[in-house]
């Protein structure tokens, strides 16, 4: 059994926490966070410690904490040559506290705590200083995921760049479609199939390819004539440029 | 049986045919096209005209060209007060020449050649002027799809707008997070759990509750390390004015 210490109680922790209660050959034997209250309907309160001199012996320390409080968190531990790592998709490995292994185990998922995740089908990225602890982290993400990949610090925030334009942003154009569709008193549901295939088809198409719309059509007439029907200037500012870059980009082709 | 003629070969001309060959209750008789080759796959040649005064009496013509020649077709039947609809989302029932009986049969969904979709699940968009053709579209509409809307031509340009939003400029997105991946040799395919998930998140979560990432944490550090990682400037362009609007809209909660 590899045994794991979680350092937060947010929604990374939580989610690796429920991950990890079902996994086969990991024991999740200690969640430390300041809010208690926040692990309750997930942990029984002995396995929930605010306290680092209680901390247990651990093959593996997972920090699950906001990005700007990964290092401080790092230098707290009252012990040294452990295997730390941390879950952020921003944060280079270096930042964590020398006095450790250092390492990352970042899940490349979107957690809400109010949505259920599963484990199974969210690719886990991995990096380690030295070769023997990766073996360990690759134990640990294989007990809980199918998608192991190697990726450096470099890689990792590539990656995130990446993950905040194809997911936080693409969530905020759905919220502008969703308001669009209020004002017009318009059932959003009327476009769930439009987002659900837009995300589909780039399973078997490549995106360049995948491009559809008056943008890609250069149709300067329904262009024109949305930006009139826009009267948000936020939306009609993002609809311009969005619809530029796209026509830029069809001269690539 | 209702009988159609189509005239187009374009996206949505070929998936309507398609879908139209298998639907019971309709009787594809025709398709007027001046690029016959384009529908050799689908129809036998005899079905496939490209002058029209060879073209039938049927119950229903459905436009399905480009935006900016509907009404340049709709003035060329040889013919008159018969059912004449576009399935266009950004043009207005009006455009249609007054000659015929006018409606709309607007299929909300995104169409590429290469690409199967299935009709069920696709939204359709009903618009007539006098309630008897509505029954027509209704029927017609109900042979291929489970979810048919009785939309008003205003409301149908609001849709259109967010589907923009929704699709165009979402797969635009997309494309964008896999050019930083090639630039950085990182598998596309990484992100693709992440994208599925922020798309069906939204069934169950309303998207300014499903939103997450630096931008919507006012994670300054994060951005300016992401925009200093970004050496494109349409890209950078992109992100600050997403992650702007993402933050401005975080104060409406």
């Amino acid at each position: 059994m590899i045994k794991i210490v979680i350092i937060g109680s947010g929604n990374v922790a939580q989610h690796l926490i429920t991950a990890f209660k079902k996994a086969d050959g990991i024991d999740l034997i200690q969640v430390f966070t300041r809010k208690k209250e926040s692990l309750l309907h997930l942990l029984d309160s002995q396995f929930i410690i605010d306290d680092y001199s209680n901390m247990l012996e651990a093959d593996l320390y997972i920090i699950a904490v906001s990005d700007n409080v990964i290092n401080e968190v790092s230098t707290q531990f009252p012990f040294q040559n452990r295997l730390v790592v941390h879950t952020s998709g921003s944060i280079s490995m270096d930042e964590l506290s020398n006095k450790n292994r250092k390492g990352v185990f970042y899940p490349l998922q979107t957690f809400s705590k109010n949505k259920h995740v599963s484990f199974n089908e969210i690719p886990i990225c991995l990096e380690t200083e030295i070769e023997k602890d990766y073996q360990i982290l690759e134990a640990v993400a294989k007990a809980i995921s199918n998608k192991i990949y190697t990726i450096s610090s470099k890689q990792r925030k590539a990656i995130h760049v990446s993950a905040v334009f194809v997911c936080n942003f693409v969530n905020h154009l759905y919220q502008i479609g969703n308001e669009i569709c209020i004002e017009n008193n318009i059932p959003f549901a009327i476009l769930k199939p439009l987002i659900e295939e837009t995300a589909s088809k780039i399973e078997s198409l490549s995106p360049i390819y995948a491009q559809t719309g008056p943008a890609k059509r250069n149709d300067s007439q329904t262009i024109n004539t949305h930006l009139n029907f826009l009267t948000n200037e936020n939306q009609k500012e993002i609809y311009k440029l969005l619809t530029k870059s796209i026509i830029d980009n069809g001269k690539k082709l």
